[in-house]
Order: structure tokens, then sequence, then C-alpha cells
């Protein structure tokens, strides 16, 4: 049995808003065993020991929808309106990638993840086969689902269910259904999706009303929302729905999804980016909802860094409802830890630091001018740190970073191959 | 003479959008001699030299609007509606301030910047005589304004024009003339400090319509805008003025404004945080106003870190105007440097990295997972980074921070410090 001791730590348990001044953790295999105020007494062998002393432990955050080897993707086609972006760059770039490609760029986009405190996520790309090689090398937790897309999708379904059979007993990946979106999905294929996930109890991933132009192209083709479209598809029914985006929602459709175990993905950078619009956060949590965050894919953020992303999330709801108190800094914790883990079925395993949870943990150095005072520790990590305070990360038991280090990852090679992969591809356009 | 010689070097010049790929840059004494592509080829003795391998070289940030001190408030009163916030939480912390504890937060507030790509700063607070120490301490150059707010403005002016004739002569300090804002000074002060500033040729740095809340009193009071009071008044005649937040500036005001040597300063951060609302940045730059970007104080952001800012300016833009095009990265490092040394009157010497110019100067270490592919290098210093990428910062020819460290300034005793003070401000409340 492997056993890993955390102690003169500082711990944000997110049970609550319950915080330990000075403990420990105590780790045994890859679960949480004890958490405790105080110095641990017990034997000493065989323990590897990490002194936390200057730094608050946080359940690791899960990233809650990215498309993870679009890192390759990092401001490429920068600065043209949308549908020329998509048109002229991205979509000719992604029609060339390989898999190692793919490799490369997913790996890239994990030690970004990992080095900013991201322990899990949430993900939606071609290849997934491939990406779950990466996540097993960075040894990250990785929910993937393969897009359903367009004429494809009967074979995008069965290539799902291989998937499903492959990693259906690995502890690190999990795999999800993922179709793209009501307005690039048929009818035909919505209810299809929903049938194969009760099935197979897949939750879905799927993105839903981004834009007005969507919403647009489906109230012409459905008269409908793009919620009453999934939900007449009968997607949602005895499901568990993962939707990114969820911009444009209206108060039929809160009440609506509220009756489903739906989960709304905040992605506040990606959608001031693309000009999308702010998704009315404020009200669906007033309404319970279940609501999480993401950063979307790197070529529309441009970076995967959940710490970011939280004080974008928390900034965009007070402006937007006109109310400096709206989404707090430990109501935006909650997005990215306790919120999340309930979206992936896993509120029982992550999300908090707690006994018999998994250990997914990460510890911020506090030792840093900008998170100084440490007046309100909630504050301080939604709105004065960035990111790169993260000084040790443990994913299901293993320490994966460890003094700002990756321990098991060239991280310049990594860099060196994802610059590589990128000028190939180019020079296939 | 000192000579300094960083090699190996892209450096982004900021004149126009000219990048040398790679090549020099040779500093003497506290100017740049010499930009240049390829490899220096001149002697070398009595030469301190930086390989720049791996970095980029950049004109560091100039915060036009900051009140440097107020870190010590970082996250305190958190969660409080604007006016309890202020009436039960900050006045009264600041009412306890002394001496001692504004230098403390003066020079934790003067290492986060500088950690984080700062080299110049525009700041409003009392006692900045003390804060000037801090300056020096450092070696920042410091923009300096005592507020002239109230029934005190007359000691006030007196009080800013004894700070001018001690920094008369000062190469790192500039004395400005601080009116708080048109609805905390009388039409009266603004007409003084209007007179004053023209005959000592002091810019003016003001707050003008940060809320909705104080465009209303200044109807009531005046029956015209903000803008038009501080016109009337003859504060713009013949003076340079720096205006942080104008929110709510509207057409009108923008054709006044546009006739005068007038600079807006953007706070996105503190007009979303506050739920202030968002400043028409987009079209204030359509009609030729000059634009230049601050952080507001710890207390409103809560760090004061410009790439976080940079980020959150262009895409609080993109959305706010429906366009993903509008504010492109450029133009958003622009507001940074070039537009804000404008605002300083320091255009022929700050905000490019030039020959002749200042030798102010950051490098940014593209060695980051969140970096790659260095696709388009302006897109991800102002999309992807995060602030932490600043390895090495030269103010006025002199190195302050090197690979990380700074080198003349304990960094966990100034954090030591400011936290005490933090702790005594409490205990006399």
């Amino acid at each position: 049995m492997k056993r890993l001791l955390i102690e003169n730590i500082k711990v944000i348990t997110m049970e609550g808003d319950y915080i330990i001044p000075k403990g420990y953790i105590y780790i045994e295999d890859n679960k949480i065993v004890k958490v405790k105020e105080g110095v641990y007494e017990g034997e000493r062998d065989n323990f590897e020991v990490i002194d936390g002393k200057g730094c608050v432990a946080l359940p690791g955050f899960i990233n809650c929808h990215t498309h993870i080897p679009m890192t390759l993707l990092r401001g490429y086609g920068e600065g043209l309106p949308l549908m020329r972006w998509l048109n002229e760059k991205i979509w000719p770039f992604e029609a060339r990638l390989t898999e190692e490609d793919i490799y490369n760029g997913a790996l890239l986009g994990i030690i970004e993840m990992i080095k900013s405190g991201t322990t899990s996520f949430v993900d939606m790309y071609f290849r997934e086969d491939t990406i779950a090689k990466a996540c097993r090398r960075a040894n990250i937790r990785g929910f993937l689902g393969s897009p359903i897309i367009g004429d494809m999708w009967e074979r995008q379904i069965d290539e799902t269910l291989s998937l499903y059979d492959e990693f259906k007993e690995d502890d690190l990946i999990k795999i999800f259904i993922a179709p793209h979106s009501p307005y690039t999905c048929s009818f035909e294929t919505l209810k299809k999706v929903g049938e194969i996930a009760r099935n197979y109890k897949l939750p879905i991933h799927i993105h839903i009303a981004e834009t007005k132009d969507e919403v647009n192209i489906i109230r012409e083709k459905y008269n409908k929302t793009p919620f009453e479209v999934c939900k007449d598809a009968g997607l949602y029914d005895e499901n568990k729905v993962i939707a990114a985006h969820c911009v444009y929602l209206n108060d039929d459709d809160i009440i609506m999804v509220k009756n489903y175990d739906f989960t709304v993905v905040y992605n506040p950078q990606s959608n001031m980016k693309l000009a999308s619009g702010v998704a009315p956060i404020v009200k669906m949590m007033e309404n319970g909802i279940n609501v999480a965050l993401g950063t979307d894919g790197a070529s529309s953020n441009n970076n995967l860094n959940m710490i970011d992303e939280m004080k974008s999330a928390s900034l965009l709801q007070k402006l937007s409802f006109n109310d400096a108190t709206a989404l707090s800094a430990y109501d935006t914790l909650k997005l990215a830890t306790v919120n999340a883990a309930k979206a992936i079925g896993m509120e029982d395993k992550l999300g908090k630091i707690k006994e018999g949870f998994l250990a997914d943990i990460i510890l911020i150095d506090f030792n840093k001018p900008h998170l100084n005072p440490p007046t309100d520790i909630y504050s301080n990590i939604v709105y004065a740190a960035n990111g790169s305070e993260i000084k040790t990360v443990i994913i299901n038991g293993k320490v994966v970073l460890k003094d700002y280090k990756l321990l098991d990852i060239k991280e310049n090679e990594t860099i060196l191959n994802a610059n590589q992969s990128f000028i190939k591809v180019i020079e296939r356009l």
C-alpha cells in the first residue's frame, strides 16, 4: 500500500465552507483516509511526506468543457470573424491532424492543465482513444466523448460504444457520449443518442445554445428552442446531461431543464472572446440548476487555466446582473469543484477533500505578493491568483507535480513535439 | 558608464507591429542605444549580458490607474454591496493607516507589479511622499498624485505643490495633480486645480463617470454630464488629463473630450467586479481618443496584473460590441504601452523598444506550455499568458528582476511586513 501524508497544511475542504486552518491529509493508495486539524501522530515508516507550509489545499479543478488537442490551434487565425475563422482556418487545419498530432496537442494541453491545478477534464474531440493515451501518460482523469455530428452519426455512435468497451474498467478514463449540438445533429440522431445513453448509462456531453445564430436556425427548422428540441428527442430522459454554453436559455427553458439531471457548463472567456453573449448563470443557480465551469478549447480562450476562468466567471455575472455581490468567490469555487463533480456523476468521490474521497488535491502556494494579505482565501484564489501558484498536484493518489515540476513528463519535449506538430500540419495545408 | 546587452532575443518593439525575430538590445546607463536584428559584434568588456533565449522582449507595462497601498485591503470586506463596503470596511480601515502601513502596502504592490511586468504606474493615494520612497526603494517609475477631495482641498493643493518641489528633478518620480472626481470636488476646486495644473504643467489624474449614480448626482446638481462639468471648470484647458473609468461617456462627451489632451483609462476588471458597467472603448478609439489601461486598486480587482487586465480588456469589448474582431491583441498591448506613454506625456521616451528611449524592458519567458505553439505572439501574450511568465525586468536601465527573482528586495520580508500592517490596522479599528 502507498501512503502519502500532507502536513502543516491549510485545507479548503469544499464541505460547506469548512476550512481547516492547520492540519494534515493522509492518503492511502488513491483514497483520502483522514483529513484533520492538528499534527499527524501515527507512525511514518514507508510514507511519502509533503510539507504543506505556506500552502492551501483544495480539491483539484474539474474543467467541464474542453477540446484538448486544440491547444495546437492556440492563436491560429486570430482576429477573423467566426465563420471565416472556422471555414478558412480551424476546419482545414483539423482535417489534416494525424493521430500523432492529436496526441501531441492533447499532452501539451494536459500539462498546461495540471500546472494550473486541473485534475479532471470533460473533453469532446476526434480520436478520444489517442487522447486517453495522453491522459494515462500524464495520470489525469479524462471524461471523453467522441463527437457525433452530421451524416456519419451511426458510425460515430459505434465508435463511442467501442471506446466504452475499451475503457469501462479504467480508473482514470470514463467514456461519455457526445452529440455535437442540436443544430449539427438531426432529430433522429438526438433520439438515438438518448437511447444509447440510457442503455449504457453514458453521460451526455453536448453544446447547446452557444450563439444567437444557433437559436435562430433551430427556431426556423423546428419552431422550438434548442433545449426543447433535445427534450422532445428524449435526450434528457433518465440521462445525465452536461450542456456547454447555454448562453441563450430563456425562463421557460430554465423551468424545463431543472426537471432533469442537467448541468450547464459556463464558458465565460470563450463566450466573451467569440462575442457569443453572457449565460444567465445567476438566474440558473437561483432556480436550482447545477452549474459547472469549462475553458472550452484553447483556440477560443486562449488557455486552459481554471483560475483565470473562475475570475472571469464571477466578474461577468456581477456585471451582467448589475450586482457586485453576485456569484461570490466561494460559489465560483464550487463551479470548478463540487458542482463539476456532480455534473460528471462523481459527487461522492470528487470535488471535496473528504475522508473516503479520491485523492485529487492541489496545493496553492500563498507565499506570493499577489496572494497577500491572506484576508479572504476564497477571494484571493478566485480574484487575485492567476493559476501560476499551483505548487503540487496529486491525482488519484499519485503526485504528478511537485514544487512546480512535473515528475513524469518532460515539459520541454512536450512543448517541442506540439510545436513540431503544428508546423507539420501547416505544411500539409 | 553602465552597459547592458540583451542578446538572442525576439523583440516586440511596439513601433507599428515591427517584430525583430532574433536580435539584441544594447543599453547604456538608462537608455536604449541599439535595437537590432542579428548578433552584437562590438567589444564585451565591462558588460552585463542577459541571454534572452526563449524570451520575448516587450516595453514594460504602464499601469495608468491604481491606488497602490490598497494591496493591504485585498479581499477585505469582500461580498458587500458598494456603499456598505466603503462605509463599513474601506473608509474606517483607511482612516487608521500609518505612514509605515502605507509604505508596506505600497512596496507589496510594487513587487507584485514588477513581477508581472509593470515598470511604471500612475497612482492616486494619501501620503505620496511615502509611496515615492517605496518607488525609489524598488526602482520603479511612479507618477504620483495626492487626492484632492472634499473640504480640505486648499491644503491638499499645497501638499501637491510641495511634493512637486521635492521631486521635480527626480528621474523616477513625477508628481501629478489628482482631483478625486467631479462629484467629490466642488466646481471651485476643479477650477483651481485646472489653474494650478496649467501654471506648473502638472498632468491631471482624475476619476470621471465610474458609476451611473455619479452621473445622476452630477445631473441633479449641475444638469450636465460629469465630463461637461470638468470642461466648464476649465480643467481640460491646455492641460494633460488622465481620466479613470469613463464608463458613462456619451456620444457628445466623446466629441467634446477629443478636442483636448485627454486620455481615458479603462479599468475593466474593477468595473466588472463593482458592477459599474462597460466603458465604450471601441467607440472612443474609433473617434481617436487615446485610451490606456489600469488595474485600479487591489481591493476591487483583486490584483495588479496588467496581463490579466489586458485579457479582460479585450474580451469585454468583443462581448460588449458583439464583435469577435474588436480590440485586437495588438491594440490591447498598445493600451498598456504606447498609449499609456502618451497619456503620461512620455511618448518620446517610454512605451516602445526604440533607440533613444528609456530602458524599461520586460522579458517574457515563452518556454511555458500555455504559451505554445508561438503562432501569434501578440495573441499568446494577451489571451494565453497570465503574468507569471515575466522572467526579467529592467527599469531605467537597471535590472530589478532576473530569472524571476527580485534582485534588491527581500520578497518574503515585504510580504510579512504588509501582512503585519494589515493586522495592526485591524487591531486599531
